[in-house]
């Protein structure tokens, strides 16, 4: 059976921030910073979907081939994925103050909160931190312990490269489309997002299993990417016209200048006229100059290449899942698994 | 020969910086994002003193008995101390943030630079991330990569540790001396100083060596950790009392709130009108408050307290070095060599 969030989330707030504290704690810190770790901890790794950490127990079964997993192996399985977690809060924690955002999951920014401000960043630095006491604590006697450190170090700087290049597109204050192209655009999908959402958790999963030969990591890589990249074009459409019911929020990657799928497909396609309108109205933070974008999207029909986009990527995914080499243990079953949760999602 | 500033830096401009771009490279990332990364890398990691980075090749060299070492001896102790540097850097670039400072090394800080404000937090990652890019590409061979790996992980915890209780004691806004002691004090001093720039550099130059069997890594830490709180007092007594000519900068310890030796010797020992005094003009950005501290300060006569102090510090570090076993290799002339450099310093 899949993973539950209680099932997961157990392991968060019984083994996780227990062991975390115990590590704290041998050093005689002060209470009130063993009470901060802790809440740091808690508020900014809890309360998400999970879909990344949950993805780790949730693979290591299929590529085990059990349809239940033992305590001790759906522990180490969901600590792996509870670090993909803790890498997550990290980004998120000081993505919140690069883009000046005001909310994460219903509450203030962590930043935002009373008495936090700027030590959000040493809190997001100790989240970081955390994923390694983990690994050491559990990983060290295995022969895969170097494995997951260098795949969290590479990872992490990939994700770092990849948000250098989206604050260095779409800086907050100034507004310039001629920054915005479709390589840039793909950069920034494949690095800030898919490396760490789609390839991390199912490569931990494999190293789990014993699967995790280059060749098999590399097949993985091949098909997650790319999926990763169709995922976060979903995104970009979502934002725009999914439903705010469905979507959980109200998109607002126009007024932020975002440098996302829709806005690129329109500049390929542009008149000169068309260019100004984008130009004079992209990036605005008032709701007149984003109905005059919108109104010109519509007018491109972007929805209808959109809806093309989705169909080559479906296909062009399938293709790349019905190639895999299962001869080394990774399974097709896996990826398709994740296909089918993606494609078509209206939320 | 001890290393000189010209060699090591020139590992920096000829190796590091080369193959952190190389690595960069490999992902097809865009022009100006090469461009930033180059100048991160160099902008924040030259231009100090150096003394953690090149005390790696100067240990090793002893450690090695060694007059003169060979090229490739040198090039891998030199990258070993740069990426104590690098940690530096990490640390100083996020540090200038949270403590709202203005200048560093002569410059504006970082995150003040035209152009850099928040993206200041993710070059803080990156560089903490070329930190294991370098590991890899030079050490991954040997059988100490994962110790040196777990070195880097365990003293970056205790340093946010150490930063975390210090962004608590002495919070920008809110002056209350109640929230300092001695025991927070010396857990600062240690965790956010010593072990990043006491033992790391030392821990690197005997895993080099060979001889970092775990009773060496703690006979080294045992002294190295106490030195670093020494070394620490003297800072913050020269911050009030040293010649500004001399240390290169004007102290604004009393002014900023700091948490530091002298002002937890004053409240050990002040009346209750003195303690008034104190808690009236304490961390007041003014100098007519800095001046009736700094003449409370001598009422109370800190300055032979301090006297006293450093008289007891050194000849307790005397002892531990000479309790020093050098059965496994360890040389108490290294440790010998750093209490010299730091015994009654002006700057």
């Amino acid at each position: 059976m899949a993973t539950t969030r209680a099932q997961f989330e157990e392991v968060f707030t019984n083994v996780i921030v227990p062991d975390l504290i115990a590590e704290i704690k041998k050093t005689e810190i002060s209470e009130n910073a063993i009470q901060w770790l802790e809440r740091n901890f808690l508020h900014n790794t809890l309360g998400g979907k999970y879909n990344r950490g949950m993805t780790v127990p949730d693979t290591y079964r299929l590529l085990a081939g059990k349809e239940t997993l033992s305590l001790a192996e759906y522990k180490l399985s969901a600590i792996l994925g509870w670090c993909t977690e803790l890498l997550q809060a990290m980004f998120l924690v000081a993505d919140d103050i690069m883009d000046s955002s005001k909310t994460r999951r219903g509450s203030p920014c962590w930043y935002l909160m009373e008495g936090v401000g700027t030590i959000a960043i040493n809190d997001s630095f100790l989240l970081e931190s955390a994923i390694y006491v983990l690994l050491k604590k559990y990983f060290k006697g295995t022969d895969y312990y170097i494995d997951l450190v260098e795949l969290f170090h590479d990872v992490t700087w990939k994700t770092e490269l990849g948000q250098l290049v989206d604050l260095l597109t779409s800086p907050e204050n100034s507004i310039d489309l001629n920054r915005f192209n479709y390589d840039k655009y793909y950069f920034i999908v494949r690095y800030k997002t898919a490396f760490y959402s789609f390839y991390l958790p199912v490569a931990l999963a494999m190293h789990q299993a014993g699967i995790a030969t280059p060749d098999n990591l590399t097949r993985a890589r091949d098909v997650l990417v790319p999926l990763g990249e169709y995922f976060q074009v979903q995104d970009d459409y979502l934002d725009c016209y999914g439903n705010p019911d469905y979507i959980g929020k109200i998109g607002t990657d126009i007024m932020d200048n975002k440098c996302g799928w829709l806005v690129n497909k329109a500049l390929e396609i542009v008149t000169p006229e068309q260019r100004k309108l984008l130009e004079d109205n992209y990036g605005q933070k008032n709701a007149a100059a984003e109905k005059r974008v919108k109104d010109l999207y519509l007018e491109l029909k972007l929805e209808d290449h959109y809806r093309r986009y989705e169909a080559e990527s479906i296909a062009m995914v399938k293709g790349l899942i019905d190639g895999v080499d299962e001869s080394q243990g990774l399974k097709r079953s896996v990826l398709e698994g994740f296909l089918n949760k993606i494609a078509g999602r209206d939320k």
